[in-house]
């Protein structure tokens, strides 16, 4: 980040007609993209929203209600504007990138193998990669892939210790007995890959999936090019958590955009130092929370850039202690 | 509300397509706008912020750090487009109104008289009725008033019991000795007006402000047109207080936006049974934190409005449980 950027935006603040911290975490927004934009006044022109797509081949075992053949469904839902990430990123001002990895063919089931081979994954991951244009000024990633809570809940169990009791959770709406057999699909995925544990890497390429990969890659790109980055929910947070087990300040660029209703986004988010802007209730992913929290970022760049200073406004300044 | 709009979004949103509930608050939202409208779809064409601001005779007793000849001064920085809520309705889409109330003259200082006397209370509670224009999809209600948190504070205590020292907060900056100050202050005005307790106009009347009653009135009339709102932080929320003492539904047609960092927000929110949408530390007032909502309730009724039925997108539903 440009530490000079951060700088003078921190001595603008002070001079902004405001109580000083008055306007809470918007002041820290403001900063952290002026500091990862390499700009005193942050700017949002080109707000652009990835989702990766990716199918999983543990869908066979039963974590989902939905049949995987929803994946493609809802890549033509998205194409056609028709889903809630559409909608959502026009609110946001955003433009919306879907990519389809691997033409939706499925990961292999991870209970039995490796999700990816190491050619797939380096392959997916710099999908992600190439996703992330140098010209963005905030970058949104989200994913779609049925069965995914699970294989995030298989690579957070690995990065972070539980078992898959404890990171199992509803998803898109599994009943006690779905999200029992997710929990005991986990555990097997757990024991059959447990070899790789310290290895973040390999356990991203054995426990997640190409979207997740994908995230993976472009989270790293964004950090190259210093694009900001909004992540989502529960997936997008765990697809992008062993960059952080790699390097502790490794998602310093990002901020995470809400708190999902699965109840492990909420334990992942605290294991990463990620304090969520919103909390709805969300379980959808889509990207739809990251663009939800657009606006939010414009209103903090807008007060940053827009405010009229004391000086200018002829507003009389707050006494110090004492004074009457 | 109109109870058919509630009951058809409701049943539109069961087929839209997205795991039933996995948009969280924003469906209640979308429904609870559309129930107010009187819309199957709601709409967000004409969204309105109306900021009173006011003054306060219980200034002259050292409650605040900033000279009360603030309240004018932002008053006019309002109207340069310099302030935090200038930049915030912009990007909410929103367009603002600002209403000097009684040309700023202060209140009496409530530990010695009553605030307000009825004449002086019903035609600021008149202004903000009159304040409200039918046409409206939202209003987002907020105030300024150099010493307002201490009216807030006292008229929250009043309503709800507790000592100045319970709702005593550093408002706009005070430090331990100020609020120490506006504690002794409260608990001055609480005892002078006892006599009131169990009549809450009578509440708003000696222990509030004129952008207070102004508020008090707003929503009212919004209730008589339909108009739903958006209520800002912990002075707009008290000022709002009394009408759901005089009717448990009162303040249904409202919405939260946000839970101040001044503590006693929190717990007025809780009292009054209120969620607030957004809790990202900020403490200005000038419906800042209401405006910095819209955005939620455009993506909501956007969503609602927008996204393609399962059957439109040909995407397969969930299978019941024990399917295959």
């Amino acid at each position: 980040p440009d530490e000079a950027a951060r700088y003078a935006i921190a001595a603008r603040e002070a001079t902004l007609t405001k109580p000083p911290g008055s306007l809470g975490r918007l002041e820290e927004l403001a900063a952290w993209l002026g500091a990862w934009q390499g700009r005193e006044r942050p700017a949002l022109d080109r707000v652009r929203v990835v989702v990766f797509a990716g199918n999983h081949g543990v869908v066979a075992r039963g974590v989902s209600p939905w049949p995987a053949s929803v994946t493609a469904q809802m890549v033509a839902n998205f194409a056609a504007g028709g889903a809630a990430i559409n909608q959502i990123a026009r609110v946001a001002g955003a433009g919306l990138t879907v990519v389809p990895m691997m033409d939706l063919a499925p990961t292999a089931d991870f209970t039995v193998a490796p999700a990816m081979d190491q050619d797939a994954f380096l392959a997916a991951v710099a999908t992600g990669h190439d996703a992330v244009e140098a010209e963005t000024d905030l970058l949104c990633l989200g994913e779609m892939g049925i069965g995914n809570t699970t294989a995030a809940a298989a690579l957070a169990a690995s990065l972070y210790g539980g078992s898959g009791a404890d990171w199992a959770g509803p998803g898109a709406g599994s009943d006690a007995d779905g999200v029992a057999r997710k929990a005991r699909t986990i555990d097997a995925a757990l024991a059959r890959h447990a070899g790789h544990a310290g290895d973040p890497l390999a356990l991203a390429r054995c426990l997640g999936g190409y979207e997740m990969a994908a995230i993976l890659g472009a989270v790293l790109a964004a950090r190259q090019k210093r694009v900001p980055v909004v992540l989502d929910g529960f997936i997008c947070t765990a697809a992008a958590a062993p960059l952080l087990r790699l390097n502790p300040d490794g998602l310093a660029h990002t901020v995470l955009s809400h708190r999902s209703a699965e109840a492990a986004h909420g334990v992942l988010a605290r294991h990463l130092g990620l304090e969520p802007l919103l909390n709805l209730g969300l379980r959808l992913g889509e990207a739809s929370g990251a663009a939800l929290a657009v606006p939010l970022l414009r209103a903090a760049a807008a007060c940053h850039g827009g405010m009229a200073t004391f000086a200018e406004a002829e507003v009389s300044e707050k006494k110090v202690s004492g004074e009457t």
